[in-house]
């Protein structure tokens, strides 16, 4: 088939800078969405009709598999499929979906696609609670469709009809040219409206199929902001229902946030209130405390990450204790059994397997081997204003509390730093490094004395 | 009109020392929401009865336009409305509200006193799905209503009402003033109660009016700790929904808390768990990550705060990045694209355009220029045990790592901060200050063995 | 009464390593919150039948009061209560019970128990919105129960009951031995149904009584991650729920996990995504911030608990002000009116009165004196390599930021440690102690420049 996603709104409501259809759910454009269930269904030709902010929207989503139409004027929705019609494929059929309906599922299209076939006219409709502002399905004793009435030309008994149009059709592509040329915009706002193709359909005598969506979210547009939070909220309930189903522990599927994607082996277990963004991986038994901030992070087996802890474009080994309060930045390469603890920063670093750094330390810029000790408060001093410089510390290296490691420097194995040193020259092999100093003591030193203000 | 607010009741249910109307929602006490509430109808008069822990009530609320009548014993509503009336304006109609209903809205009671105008009896009613325990609104076959039922004396085809009746009355303040005088006591409570009066207004022939609330939540009174919280997530809500209609994406509307206000630009992003407190200001494009605390905080457009970041009067500039885990204080002032980063604290200092303080500092006390860079575990020493200094560092200074600066001292414009320098006296502009040290090293050193035990 | 838990099962929709009734709800195995609502009964034996994991299983809930048999093979509910008959006093009635239903409460099952007495057997059922897929009480015109239809057996009529079995029971104890004797496995499974007993009662003419449970999560079972979730927030509810009865303000009752218990005084305010583990008492007024974590921590009256604060087995006096982001560790113990402050790590160690450490400082295996100041950045030395040493730090002494205190060391009463300085020598009462350093000025220093790459 050919797919055409409508995404030329301009979505008022969102009371925005932004086109609407580059609003995000899980932190990717509503149209991202959209595109990736077309690519699902392998379809031959992907046009895009863009309007309002088109650069933007052009600028977001191109890719070599995606062609773009443009509709200037906003003139409906017949109007808007008009645009795409010259660049589709006659001899497949044409399936419509919005750029602001972004939780659709592929298999729901499959169903519509499979029930039209390569003649029908297909209308993905959904029964819902309270139908108020759709337009309503009618249908003939035989549950023939006889038409599509919008909300304002219902009568009372159509109003109480609870199945509506989801606004998502597929038609034989030829037909819809010819359609769409004939169609009218005799009505209230004067526009072109992709439902009066009902009519056209009926009397060109070309079956009316439909199909049902069970999910409720699934057909759902987005105008507000309100909107698009209960759709955030459907989909994150979505993806944490898939890692249950798989065997993920959540100590709250609703307090999850999953932007991108998570892929968890066995008996992981994820504490409330996370957040995770990019590509996560989590190894076997990997346990996630409180509040913690993935971003595209690999995590090694029996690994523990601790709450608060903030990870972002890492990778850590196996059997290793992160946090609380970790933030591994950009680079961070952990081996198996390290311990990063509390108020520690780790960037552009490898530490080797089974090296600790556990209290208010910052690592930058760095090559630690294996078996290492940093001491609390120990930073390395990777930029010198204008360039970073690396600090590298071989196996076994203890580094004392609150040292200052000005690099370029280099700790040979299993030296030794005394607490409160600063080195900016190499210390060799199984040295141990100091700076001299004096402690003097003034007895019955005098504090100094509040000041009056 | 005038405007009665009951205050009295001692909420045993709370289990607390405070009174009940102290009980906070959204960070103030019910009582004070419902004066803004009176305060909202502009009337001549607002009058609270206070009864238990009456000074601390008195108190937490006092203000010029405020009157406060004292019940002694708690007798019931009617009883309660009886100490107010001497300070009623006459010539104006009377609306009771209940300092333990917090979320009723103006809109709702201009409706009420609208429909009651001068001389009418109103009562405010709701709809409810099951009015176990509350007085049921009994009406003739013309929709008059005849009388008000409590539960212990409905009948079943009585008890099968929805409409309740919320306790919020309007009536003229004459005729209430003889109502209550009359007003009986033979129950099994012993009370008086307000809800009897509408027997009298229709003995006396006066009309009775109702108008009804559509929002439950906004007629529902706090008696006990669980409908505290129902009531704080309910106005939350609802403050969330204030936010995603005037165009903030919110990543969860569940999870935000806004102890006050919250005022912002286009395009403002919030992510989940937030906690607001005081008056927040965001600019334009504002993005704040998840889980963090900002108390009465101005936010220039296009800066981001970053996950863990707990700021609590503070100013930032545009285009700043704070965060994760940034803390700034009371007095941090923050230039346009400043960057303070993790583990970093601010307190009472001004940064200028552009410069960082990205890891590990604590900067107290200070004026630092703009192009300053701060580098890693820099700490500003303000605080000589009995007084506090200022540090001052002037433009294009770079800090190196781990430095102590033993305030007052003053770093001229363009000094340069050897890492790991601790400085008392003042550097002069363009200049490298360092504590010269020598680094030692001891060969083949042998480290201390673990102590057997 | 004997109590039989079932705890055979492996759990495969799980997708997991561990056996099911080893998954934990709020931190402790299933099993074990069964085995303790069955100690809760008092009963003459505890039975616990294990099969897949039975190792792990026994391991995991050992105790002299509970016994185990072994289900090789799990051929059923009525097979896995036979292998548990020979260990049971045949003198009282026999509940069962199950591994993997954790919420049932004591009093519901009193109330099955003493419905049945000592010669009924009695079955608990529970009323649901959807039937599908348990098994149906059907009874008699007289209300009296028929048996039990499972869901492939019912017709139309038995399909629209929604009395359904939970599948909790209680019987004396010798005929349900002749009765599980006598139990067949005629059915598509090949099974041995505890159900099946019902018919077998009815024939004996044992008087079958039911009684309700009005809960219906205590009801549930687990058999995937998805109803492991959907228990720990109904549990997780109940415990909220518990703490507001108590007078506990929450600021949002869905967003608090309880591992353990909380015990709270009066007027104790918790702030929203707390997660509590292990045994936590809080005294009167304490306020605990958003999004911290306590695990087996006593908090005296009156301490406010900031935003993001780690406590791990730590005791805090009355009257501190700990955070945000204080991490205690095991071992911490604090007196009355005690700050630890932003990125502050204290393990190990006690602190007296009124003593403070408010920024990015290390505290380990050290004994702090009241009114002692703890500049910023101040780190112990405590481990050198291979031991540990204690700090010992007087009452009145005042430590300048960026001290290094190397351990052991001693600080005297009412000294003073200027900024900067590393000791690794007592300093005696009063005196002040510091490095000499001196400050060294290079004027018009050349910074690097950056390099090209």
């Amino acid at each position: 088939m050919n797919i055409v996603i409508l995404a030329a709104g301009s979505g008022k409501r969102m009371r925005s800078a932004l086109p609407k259809v580059l609003h995000r759910l899980a932190g990717r454009p509503l149209l991202s969405h959209v595109i990736d269930t077309a690519r699902a269904l392998a379809p031959r030709r992907i046009v895009v009709v863009v309007g309002h902010g088109a650069e933007a929207v052009r600028a977001a989503v191109a890719a070599p598999d995606i062609l773009f139409a443009e509709q200037a004027q906003q003139l409906g929705t017949g109007h808007a499929v008009r645009q795409a019609v010259g660049q589709l494929d006659s001899t497949v059929p044409t399936l419509v979906l919005y750029g602001d309906v972004p939780l659709t599922t592929p298999a729901t299209l499959h169903a519509l696609l499979d029930a039209a076939g390569a003649h029908a006219f297909g209308i993905l409709t959904v029964d819902v609670a309270d139908p108020t502002g759709y337009g309503r399905i009618v249908r003939a004793a035989d549950d023939s469709v006889l038409r599509i009435v919008e909300e304002k030309d219902a009568d009372a008994a159509q109003r109480a009809i609870t199945e509506i149009n989801t606004g998502i059709v597929v038609a034989p592509t030829a037909r819809l040219g010819d359609w769409l040329a004939a169609l009218g915009n005799d009505n209230a706002q004067g526009e072109y409206y992709l439902t009066d193709l009902v009519e056209q359909a009926l009397a060109d005598q070309v079956d009316i199929v439909t199909t049902s969506s069970t999910g409720i979210a699934e057909t759902l547009g987005v105008n507000s902001r309100a909107q698009l939070a209960v759709l955030e909220r459907a989909y994150q309930a979505r993806l944490a229902n898939t890692l249950l189903e798989r065997g993920v522990s959540l100590a709250d599927p609703a307090r999850i946030d999953i932007r991108g994607s998570v892929d968890a082996g066995r008996d992981v277990f994820i504490d409330v209130n996370c957040v995770f963004e990019g590509a996560v991986t989590l190894g076997d038994d990997v346990a996630i405390g409180p509040n913690c901030v993935l971003r595209d992070v690999v995590v090694g087996a029996g690994t523990r990450i601790d709450a608060f802890s903030h990870l972002d474009n890492a990778r850590i080994g196996a059997d290793a204790v992160i946090g609380p309060y970790a933030r591994l930045r950009p680079g961070a390469e952990l081996a198996d059994g390290v311990h990063v603890g509390n108020f520690v920063e780790v960037k552009n670093a490898v530490i080797g397997t089974g090296s600790k750094a556990n209290h208010l330390t910052y690592i930058g810029d760095a090559d630690i081997g294996s078996g290492v000790n940093i001491g609390a408060g120990t930073i390395t001093c990777n930029y010198d204003g204008a360039n970073k410089h690396r600090t590298v510390i071989e196996d076994d290296v203890f580094v004392g509390s609150n040292a200052a490691l000005v690099a370029p420097v280099r700790l040979g194995r299993g030296a030794t730093l005394a607490a409160g040193t600063t080195v900016w020259k190499d210390v060799e092999a199984g040295a141990l490094a100091l700076n001299p100093k004096t402690q003097n003591a003034r007895p019955g030193h005098r504090r100094p004395v509040k000041q009056k203000r």
